[in-house]
């Protein structure tokens, strides 16, 4: 496929999976990479030694790096870390990206900023963004409250006036063709992949996890603050984290004060139960997409599905028009 | 433009309005019907007088109507009454449509049912809707959590391995030729449209809300219920309705308990403002596509733009498959 994101990044389909905190390391990424899409490295809380591992497992595939910006703000000396690997970009999102981008732009690396309203996506442009990711509520992981469908088309309407050079990428609930396809006629330039590549081959997730989201529906899943406050995570309170239902939200998002009230002891058993990849005892990260999802084959294999069925019905589009 | 939608229904374009309580009445419904789509009256809380109005205001125009079912339970009779104008379609949104289904079957009148989750579309298809309007929650007015982006896939999924003639219509962000060629796209047969057509100049909406939602960026909405808790709606707590945020949303969105405990006095000046048409003492209720609403021309021209720009991207869609 041909957008302005392919000619910008040389790559064979308008395709970037998400660097997804745990989930996307340097296999998960050099597999999207080597199937002709961006793969990044998902940088997360920022942890020097696995990032260092991620890098080497990615080997001399051409991939990029995302961290989580309030948290590289404690820590902002990871950056220069992951600048020294030459990343094919590097992917800021949830805070502002203001006090990095000059490094970036230094490093001579693009910057692609996520954001989750209008007016970051605003900001992002002024910080000289050649990426901005519109990411809907439907993602997995954290986010916001805007959808897909509106957010796309009013920041291209916005970029289109005010800085026609940044290209525009959607993310959120984009889990197959009908996904791509819908977020090219929307005014995107390509697609951030979550969710569809978490369950992979390649992702590093738990089968018992995979197999979790692979069983739900999209009604299944709910953004909440439960396991951030547990795991005493200092997110900004405007961002939730959608995840699939389970005992542990059910029991806590409308019971905060009791859950904090025993934090400790939630939080340890919450942690022991990821370390185990336990989907009962912490919850899984995953979005709206859970719905579409229905195996987990090869990176390489939903990222060519999702290309071919894209391909169909954008060549069939013009039938439509009667 | 031609779908299995323009088929069934005998339409010109795969465009339904949405029955918006209050503000889409008899003209509304009557432009759009005329304009080559599928008006729908607006019949919401149930009002007999405002009904009767509102199909003497549609004059010869084929159009449906539509109503809030859990308050369609409380005065079953409206159905008749709605029946007896032998409307294009009956359409159900907020509650169980299967007490009402077979009197619609019975009457010859095609039913359309609204949901907010797979759950409830797998319920509205064997409850014999004909066409299932999968509504995500960027939409304005009442609804729930899931996306349009999401939910639309899952739903067409789903109704083709199980009640594959059943149509499917996305609603929820819709507002230009982008949603319409990307609803399509995702699996959808036609798209409902609400906040787009209630900034027209046949709605039955002020002029300082249209100003109001004109203004606003699509970031300034907010799901709530203190609308309802205030004017003693009983809405299932399932669902919330989107609205421009604004100083009573401001104050009373996390102080639910402060707002019932004077919720008279507040209910009295809400419901006064509203009389009033005053976005700023009640509340406008528009979606995140306010963000791409910028005028109030007549229906004709916002359906006539929209299938104009949707058929521009839809004949030139092949384009990206390179
Ligand atoms: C398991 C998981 C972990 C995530 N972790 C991060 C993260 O660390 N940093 C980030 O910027 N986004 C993260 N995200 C959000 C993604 O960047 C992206 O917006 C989202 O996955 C897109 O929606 P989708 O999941 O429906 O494809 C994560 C998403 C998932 C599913
Ligand atoms: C002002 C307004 C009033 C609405 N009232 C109703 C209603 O009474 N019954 C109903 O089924 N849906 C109602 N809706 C929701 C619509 O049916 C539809 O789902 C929604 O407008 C679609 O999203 P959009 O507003 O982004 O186009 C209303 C929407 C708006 C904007």
């Amino acid at each position: 496929m041909k957008t302005r994101l392919t000619d910008a990044f040389d790559l064979e389909h308008p395709i970037i999976s998400a660097p997804m905190a745990f989930a996307a390391g340097g296999k998960l990424a050099a597999a999207v990479t080597q199937a002709g899409g961006l793969g990044l490295i998902g940088g997360g809380y920022g942890d020097t030694d696995w990032m260092e591992r991620q890098f080497g497992r990615a080997g001399n595939a051409r991939v990029g790096c995302g961290f989580i910006t309030w948290k590289l703000a404690e820590q902002p000396q990871l950056l220069d870390l992951a600048l020294g690997h030459a990343p094919a970009a590097m992917f800021l999102s949830f805070g502002n990206p203001a006090p990095f981008a000059s490094r970036i732009a230094n490093a001579g690396v693009p910057l692609i900023c996520q954001v989750q309203t209008l007016r970051d996506a605003q900001n992002a442009a002024s910080c000289g963004a050649q990426v901005i990711v519109a990411q809907g509520s439907e993602a997995g992981g954290h986010g916001e409250k805007r959808g897909t469908i509106t957010l796309v088309p009013e920041v291209a309407d916005w970029l289109a006036v005010n800085a026609p050079d940044v290209l525009l990428v959607a993310a959120g609930g984009i889990a197959d063709g009908r996904g791509l396809a819908a977020a090219l006629m929307l005014g995107a330039d390509g697609v951030l992949v979550g969710s569809r590549l978490w369950a992979s081959a390649e992702a590093d997730v738990s089968q018992a996890m995979t197999d979790a989201a692979i069983a739900a529906t999209g009604d299944q899943t709910i953004r909440s603050t439960v396991m951030d406050k547990a795991r005493n995570l200092n997110w900004p309170d405007r961002y939730t984290a959608r995840v699939l239902r389970n005992a542990f939200t059910d029991r806590w998002h409308d019971d905060l004060p009791g859950l904090l009230a025993n934090a400790q002891k939630q939080a340890d058993a919450w942690r022991k139960a990821w370390m185990a990849g336990d989907p009962e005892g912490s919850n899984t990260f995953v979005g709206e997409a859970a719905g579409l999802i229905h195996d987990r084959p090869p990176a390489a294999r939903i990222i060519e599905d999702m290309v071919a069925q894209a391909e169909v019905l954008l060549t069939q589009a013009k039938g439509w028009t009667g």
